[in-house]
């Protein structure tokens, strides 16, 4: 494939590469861990980490640590021997996992369809004792299961110290607590905090399990939560000149980048996700106030809107088979999700231009052609729903978008609203990320309650599951769903799912009227 | 465990630390290997490893390469992709051989009572492409296989280059080859002298598979099989430095010494192996002519030979529950062996006291003694054999070593050579390092032509199997025999199997007269 790169952007972005703030970290406990009847890891038994360096390891025998707190970084390990000399290595397995149900899992029962490499387990010989082991690889973790697979009936292993070089580019105890809500609002913050927290290394990353990469998608989110707490407006602006500094042949924004062993757009390109460009710009000059950034960036967001609008047909809509993400929720159809992310980065656009003194007759126009498009092709007049593509689909994602985009007035909005909810329709939302946007459009139609009331049942769901971070996907009617074939291989600290915190501090005068 | 440190002898051996000699070793071909039915791995196809590079690999695919010759040293793997930009880590597995069967054998299944943790395979990640992947262990091998576990359905691995920096402490390239005999004489010859390349390194390891570690009884055979080649004289020096350097508590000389991280003897002690570091000093002495190193480490030497008497009872005989080693053959009973051992590292003293001018007297009335303890009670005079222990063992190893600690006359020792091989008892010979010394024995009585017969078939054995190096264990009637529980675990480049070009040298003059 071709790309289209500008080496300035990317020069640009090189120096806005953040210095990595490094804390140590140790286990708290040595806990044991069991499954239960649906399949999910319980901590049954826990005594404090300080026994560690009583306890000797021989061929066979397993020890699971807690450090009681999702991080990510790097695995010291210092272990020593105990009998005669060691006469042979040891041969360990180590399994990381970001919560309880990792560690039960087998990765060998794994055959889903994406790559079994993401299960963070390592297979490991040493020969030379006493070893410090510092692993290569990065993890992201709360749980390490050390496994003894062999040592040599002469000897023993011993670990005299475990530790953990976590990693961010930010520093989560520097943000202030919230202050109001309860209990369960507080800990919805702080895990939300955390979440982002851990996924903010070198780039605003998607997760730091996986993908480990830096998704327009994830991004956008996690620039709204960042501007509300860390406020590093940096690392927003290095992401954007990285997404600007290597695109796709036509000039699109890919839908995501690979960073490593040099700055790469995938070849990967979402509809939906190219056009959000035009948001994250918009969002980080309202926030940052760097209009430098703003007018440097402007073609680049511009030549987005451009490309979404010729892929539209001649009614100015865009057709069913589009590449747009919006959702996992399997067999949803996006053509009208896409339409309304459309308009809804047309007017980020259009208000971006009007802030920095650019005409805007170009974009009011198809903004306008967009919305009627709408209006006519995707809205059932008698249903007062909107539906998507030949068999008139009905889902939560068309109404939520269409909601975003503002194609109705707010009174309509809020009918709408009602109307998917009380419809409760099959296809409903599946990830954290789309859940976000209901609540963004119950807000959007003045709808507080509402969207506090969501917030607390579904994040609060997983904070009610133990959740140290916020996951990939959630689904409370279906606690194992993944849509890779396997729970083993999600994402448990997922960017896209840090927006509470977003919300609470954003809306929390509007919070605080309401108690 | 309380040890004698002797720091001078130490830093005399670290000054003697070889350089290795690095050479880069390239795949001759692409292979596939199959098990036979009786469990042994053969090539059934093979290609020119030139085709590497046009071979992709995803999920499942396996290749396995041949370097045609077994090597010690370091993998270096050049990995680039095939497709979009890899989106996940590979996960891959590699397994090395020094033969084909480890090949095919599978790791899963050992359950032997040797640390699996020999076994030389490794699972790793490789999270950034093009990858140039050196591992930091070192392996024994002459096949690779490189199993691809998982890559992504978006990209496959290609492997650009594959070498392998071989190590030695010394060049088989620089051995003038055999200038007699037939082509079975010049290979064992040939693999002879490999076996001994690949064990020669930081010190005489017994194998470079496993153990990795100098041990007296596989340095004894080295010593005197280098001498006849590599003439190597530093290497042999360094490793007498280094078991005079660190010794049991009582001064004896330990069965092994580990090296790393830092000079250590084992707490293994063996009868036979500490009274070996006496013929060790002697052949050194006589081949290298160095009467500075054997006047320093005399009284090392003669220290074995007096904890090797304290050991006798009131006869003079030692007890049959002693620790000599002398033979992996299950239920062979150690009291007439390790008197011979005596007797014979006796006679090595005696002689280096002699050449070095040191008194002799009590070595002399030691050896009188020990002689005649032999007679007085380990040889039945009915049966014309010697015996061992209270059961009266009846065994090759019992005649072996009292023929060469030659208690009785030559002529009487080939009456006992005859009687033994025409009677072939059940307790027969297993390790190559046992054979070596039955042809020894039938060298020191005269018989030439059943040495050569023996190595022929013996160690010829092992060539037709298909040898590249020589194995720590060969029974020609039981060829997938392990003391450890599975072949799997066998080190198939072993020290102490290394002597038939020692044999071939050292009395060249008496086989060419036969030819």
């Amino acid at each position: 494939m071709q790309r289209m790169v500008r080496e300035d952007f990317l020069k640009k972005a090189e120096g806005l590469k953040p210095q990595l703030v490094q804390t140590v970290r140790y286990p708290n406990h040595i806990v044991k861990i069991q499954k239960d009847d649906q399949g999910k890891g319980h901590i049954i038994e826990q005594k404090n980490a300080e026994a560690l360096r009583t306890i000797t390891m021989g061929k066979g025998e397993t020890i699971c640590l807690d450090f009681e707190d999702h991080y990510v970084g790097y695995l010291t390990l210092h272990i020593s021997t105990v009998g005669s000399p060691p006469d042979a290595p040891l041969f360990m397995k180590l399994k990381f996992g970001e919560n309880a149900t990792e560690i039960t899992d087998r990765a060998e029962d794994y055959d889903g369809w994406i790559s079994r490499s993401w299960i963070q387990e390592e297979y490991i010989h040493v020969d030379v004792f006493p070893a410090v082991l510092t692993l290569p690889r990065r993890y992201a973790m709360r749980f390490l299961e050390i496994t003894v697979l062999d040592t040599s009936r002469k000897y023993k292993i011993r670990l005299d110290q475990v530790s953990f070089l976590s990693v961010s580019a930010v520093d989560a105890s520097k943000v202030p607590a919230l202050s109001y809500g309860d209990a369960l609002l507080r800990r919805m913050d702080q895990v939300s905090i955390k979440t982002l927290e851990d996924c903010m290394q070198d780039v605003f990353e998607d997760g730091p399990k996986r993908d480990r990469r830096l998704w327009m998608g994830d991004l956008r989110l996690e620039a709204i939560a960042n501007y509300e707490t860390f406020r590093n407006y940096d690392l927003v602006k290095r992401c954007l000149y990285l997404f600007a500094g290597s695109r796709l042949e036509n000039g699109a924004v890919g839908a995501c980048l690979f960073t490593e062993p040099v700055i790469q757009v995938d070849d990967t390109y979402m509809y939906d996700y190219a056009l959000f460009y035009v948001a994250v710009l918009l969002d980080y000059y309202e926030a940052s106030g760097d209009i430098q950034t703003a007018r440097e960036l402007w073609d680049v967001a511009y030549r987005q809107l451009e490309i979404g609008v010729q892929a539209l047909d001649e009614h100015f809509l865009i057709g069913e088979e589009n590449q747009a993400f919006l959702d996992w929720k399997a067999g949803l159809n996006k053509q009208a999700g896409a339409q309304g992310v459309l308009i809804y980065c047309l007017r980020c656009g259009i208000r971006l231009a009007d802030l920095l003194g650019y005409d805007v007759n170009r974009m009011e126009e198809w903004l306008e052609r967009a919305v009627q498009a709408a209006k006519d092709y995707l809205w059932d007049p008698k249903q007062r729903l909107f539906i998507s593509g030949k068999e008139r689909q009905i889902s939560y994602a068309s109404q939520v978008w269409m909601i975003l985009a503002q194609v109705w007035d707010t009174e309509t909005n809020r009918e709408l609203l009602d109307r998917i909810l009380s419809l409760d329709p099959e296809m409903n939302m599946v990830t954290p990320y789309m859940n976000h946007h209901f609540v963004a459009a119950c807000i959007l139609c003045g709808e507080y309650e509402r969207a506090m009331q969501y917030i607390r049942t579904y994040w609060g769901g997983m904070v009610q599951e133990g959740a140290d971070t916020f996951w990939e996907l959630y689904n409370p009617k279906n606690k194992t769903e993944s849509p890779y074939g396997s729970s083993i291989i999600n994402s448990y600290c997922h960017a896209w799912s840090c927006t509470p915190t977003y919300f609470f501090r954003k809306y929390e005068q509007k919070w605080r009227q309401q108690q």
